[in-house]
């Protein structure tokens, strides 16, 4: 299997998960610029912008406003999210399956998020991941299942 | 009204206006980081990710698609584009109306888009704003209207 997002996506590849549903998966950015730096991905394989349904990126979106709500309202205290789709090569698309980045981010952290981008590291991945789902779990706004 | 964005939808502050529907506006940034730096906003005013329906957001996200795809085919000639979201004060959000930021990019350019960070500036909007506006009129794929 040549996509790596397919392949985690069919538990082929490793992956720290944090939510999943019929259309969508949403586990850890292996080299997150924050901790809990998540990415959603539409299970069915898209490219970009140019090949990807409007209500692909449509639930896409809503899977990631729960994550960055779950973000802010868990144990990552977050206090507030960049939310980003790089659409090509060009704009620093390094996996060409489509995907949403969700960065949690802390007030005053610009510095740790410029470190982030160098370092794209953290040290308890599947705490993390556990502090995640749980908030997810606890969250009753389903807006995508 | 202190609010910008709703002033600029209100038309009592001035933009160049690139999309318009009933529930969504589109305008070049005023600070561009790229040629065709554009905003997408609804009409209606909300803060962010905690205030903003879910079905907004996909709206604003089909608006976005049309706009990325426009850059691409037009003569900004886009080889791609960053979308992103940035949701809250801590993740540098400065106009507190949801916006969606798409910013074409052009391969190779990394160093014209970090520049444009800092410098911000397109010395011909009107002329960009046209370029817009004729591709997203050209374009057979309304997703969102």
């Amino acid at each position: 299997m040549s996509c790596v997002f397919c392949a985690i996506v069919a538990g082929d590849a490793p992956a720290v998960r944090v939510y999943e549903d019929d259309e969508y998966l949403a586990f850890l950015d292996i080299r997150p610029f924050t901790r809990g730096h998540t990415l959603v991905v539409p299970k069915q394989h898209t490219v970009d912008l140019t090949d990807t349904p409007a209500a692909t990126l449509a639930g896409m979106l809503a899977v990631g406003q729960r994550i960055a709500q779950a973000a802010r309202e868990s144990g990552l205290h977050a206090d507030g999210n960049n939310l980003a789709i790089n659409d090509g090569r060009a704009a620093f698309q390094s996996v060409f399956h489509i995907h949403l980045h969700v960065v949690p981010r802390r007030s005053g952290d610009k510095l740790a998020f410029a470190k982030g981008m160098v370092l794209r590291r953290d040290p308890d991945r599947e705490r993390t991941g556990e502090v995640l789902r749980a908030a997810l779990a606890d969250s009753d706004t389903p807006q995508s299942d």
